[in-house]
């Protein structure tokens, strides 16, 4: 919900500023809302950051790193070779870049393999569905799970089914309106399925609908109820079982699963940093997730914002640019199924989190940006607006409500710190997520490099302005 | 081409018209162009006309019987029990319907199987690719082939690399233009490839950029030439390849196919009619094919002509109208991997053939309809436009140049006889052609009964009307 409504927002405050004649330039130039000051201090910086736009728009060396990373290496799920080989590529390419400190911080994640996987109608005639198992599932017995479907639109209407699921295989054919509120499904479906004795759970795959495009994603167990294996589905072959159910025939499906957790794997978080040149212990902290799932090549989600991250640094370094802080990229590992690299970084660094002005993520893709999301005090968020404003040229100076991601969210919850995440174009992010056709060619370079810019910006100007950002 | 083009003239022809202040409908009412003269015996088809597509809008049993078929039958590959179960469906509703002469007109037709089917990158670094074997595709040795790839983007680049192709694997990444322009490297392109000693054949999906969608289709091998294995990939692996292969890395690929032929199987056409009244011997032929490809569950290619041309002929029958000639409807088998339907409908009516007075064919999908393609003599053709005047209230009056489809093909070949191919919008067709993806829910159902109401009336006017329509 808070993607699209934000974003109206934005638009609609927009369109009632011109129709009172009011310039949009004075929502956007930096005067913190309310008082009808300018902000003087940030004149200093409107050359830096216009030097850096102009860099970042004529240089597509981001929307190249992130097609080399994942044409490359393909997937990097954890525990996964191509994870390993991908952020030792990119601590290479971070040296070869000049930046400081480079460094794999060891982190231990858990090693699910998806194995092979079927899905396949019985009744009311045999044949090939389209499936893709979910995250963290269990497998089936070798032989498979064969069973009769029911398919529930809800939660409400799976509690009403009671006893009627024992033995069966739950469909929850939920249509997508908002992640927040279909991902529930995916997460917790199987968990209450099995606690009315279902074997097995399919869900409704959590996006719009795509041309037959089954998207995975994590699910949950539940303490003291037995795991069954799911599956996502494409909306099309959701919508064949609940046509052929509506119509009164009995449906049985046999379902295939291979998946399987096979312990843990040594992966590493990859830091690298700018050195600030009065306060280095100070630390603005920037990054996405290098891991992904297994399916597509994880250019959207998040190679782009690894990569955006650690552009917006090189870039600065390139102009010669050296904030009085430090600046410091990281590059999480298992994000996608486990949050253990966050939660690392949060406990190996606990001693500095004092120290971290600010953690900015981006992992809502690298489309064309709106802005930033903020999570702090309100004094700090008027610092933040005023800071966008010098992204007006890139129409990315919006300040939306929530600033804390999937990565930085330990760092806010243990120290505080404040956080930003970038805000994009959000119209085929949902249509790609966890899909095999999250792919680089999704990315526009225009699009990535303006992304840069708009990172880059903000990330300078916090680490260098006079003051330190309040919490 | 032809499509398209088309489509944009008949667009540019509009509008220039409604430019020039001419009343759009005197180009579409029936009037032969060139003469200037109304076409008097229409007006006697004007009523039933508005009957019938009256009777269409009203009426979702076309769209609800694709849907039926479909879910219940999933794809009707030739050889396959899912494809004369579907056969024996249809035929024992058409006898509810109560159509006449019901009946399946045996074809042996091949039996060709896909297995399981996978490609492997295998250089720069492992990982797994989409793929979809191609159809008549020969498999590999049960090891598979693993070779360098070499991509070429036409034929020409492939002769100019000559010796350099043995032992490779050659990837066509031509990006789709129009399917005339660009089937003819799935088509062509393993052959080609092997007289040059490549050991298999990756082909760029003919289509545009989907969601990671490969797609199948024919291929044809050459005598004396070995036949290799060849797959489809999706636009986003071709591309993937392109930028590996352009950054100088070497690329090395594993194709495992267990494609086979298994002889041959036997299937039918599907026959059913509504006799005419007064020369029953005279045939209004109108069809789709009833096979699919292995992939989807065939709805866009070719259920829907199937049940449309069949829905119309039902629509009329409900209305109580009946012809003076007859309706034949046919559902041919194979024609997606053979022909052999058509050719044994053909050879079976030999000897009625010269009394086959149309055959309409419906193969370009069921969208919105446009009007209709003609082949025949220029007397034939202006009847045809007088007759497409009355689905002006569908915006489908528009008559194109060549009326010969797949299955009737050999009708017009073997004795002249006059064929109609309806015309969609073909916005959505080539994105679907031949993938997972094809499957009823990309139809509309509105759009499907506009289908039915100009088929049924450019077929009863023709079946009805007093004249024969002139060869």
């Amino acid at each position: 919900v808070s993607r699209s409504s934000h974003r109206g927002r934005g638009t609609r405050l927009a369109c009632r500023l011109l129709a009172l004649g009011l310039p949009l330039a004075s929502a956007a130039s930096g005067a913190p809302p309310g008082t009808g000051d300018p902000a003087p201090w940030l004149d200093e910086y409107r050359p830096p950051a216009a030097r850096i736009l102009e860099a970042a728009r004529g240089d597509s060396t981001a929307w190249e790193r992130i097609a080399h990373l994942t044409d490359t290496f393909g997937h990097r799920l954890s525990g996964s070779p191509a994870l390993e080989a991908a952020l030792r590529w990119a601590a290479a390419e971070m040296q070869k870049d000049g930046l400081r400190n480079v460094r794999l911080e060891k982190v231990m994640v858990p090693r699910w393999v998806r194995g092979r996987e079927s899905l396949r109608l019985v009744e009311p005639f045999p044949g090939e569905m389209a499936m893709l198992g979910l995250g963290n599932s269990v497998g089936t017995p070798p032989e498979g799970v064969q069973a009769e479907v029911v398919v529930v639109r809800s939660f409400e209407e799976l509690e009403a089914r009671g006893d009627g699921l024992r033995g069966r295989i739950v469909l929850y054919n939920v249509p997508f309106t908002t992640y927040g509120d279909t991902v529930r499904y995916r997460g917790a479906g199987a968990a209450r399925a099995a606690r009315h004795g279902a074997v097995a759970a399919l869900v409704r795959s959590v996006g719009p609908p795509g041309l037959r495009t089954p998207h995975t994603g994590a699910l949950r167990y539940e303490e003291g109820v037995p795991p069954i294996p799911a599956a996502a589905i494409p909306t099309e072959d959701a919508d064949r079982l609940q046509r052929l159910s509506d119509r009164g025939a009995r449906v049985v499906v046999h379902l295939q699963m291979e998946a399987r957790l096979q312990g843990e794997a040594e992966s590493a978080n990859l830091v690298a940093e700018l050195p600030g040149r009065e306060k280095p212990h100070e630390i603005v902290l920037l990054g996405g997730h290098l891991d992904s799932w297994d399916v597509g090549t994880g250019a959207v989600d998040d190679a782009g914002g690894s990569v955006v991250t650690w552009e917006a640094v090189r870039t600065i370094h390139a102009l010669g640019l050296r904030p009085r802080r430090t600046l410091r990229v990281v590059l999480w590992t298992n994000e996608e199924n486990g949050l253990r690299g966050a939660l690392a970084y949060r406990d190996q660094h606990a001693g500095e989190l004092k120290d971290h002005v600010l953690a900015l993520e981006s992992d809502s893709g690298v489309f064309k940006p709106l802005g930033f999301g903020f999570t702090g005090s309100a004094a700090a968020r008027d610092t933040v607006r005023a800071i966008a404003g010098l992204l007006a040229p890139l129409g990315a100076q919006e300040v939306g409500p929530s600033g804390a991601g999937a990565d930085t969210g330990p760092l806010v919850q243990a120290a505080q710190v404040p956080a930003l995440s970038l805000t994009v174009d959000g119209s085929r992010y949902f249509l790609l997520h966890h899909t095999p056709a999250d792919t680089v060619d999704k990315l526009v370079p225009a699009e990535v490099s303006a992304c840069v810019g708009a990172v880059a910006v903000m990330a300078y100007v916090i680490a260098d302005m006079p003051d330190r950002l309040p919490r």
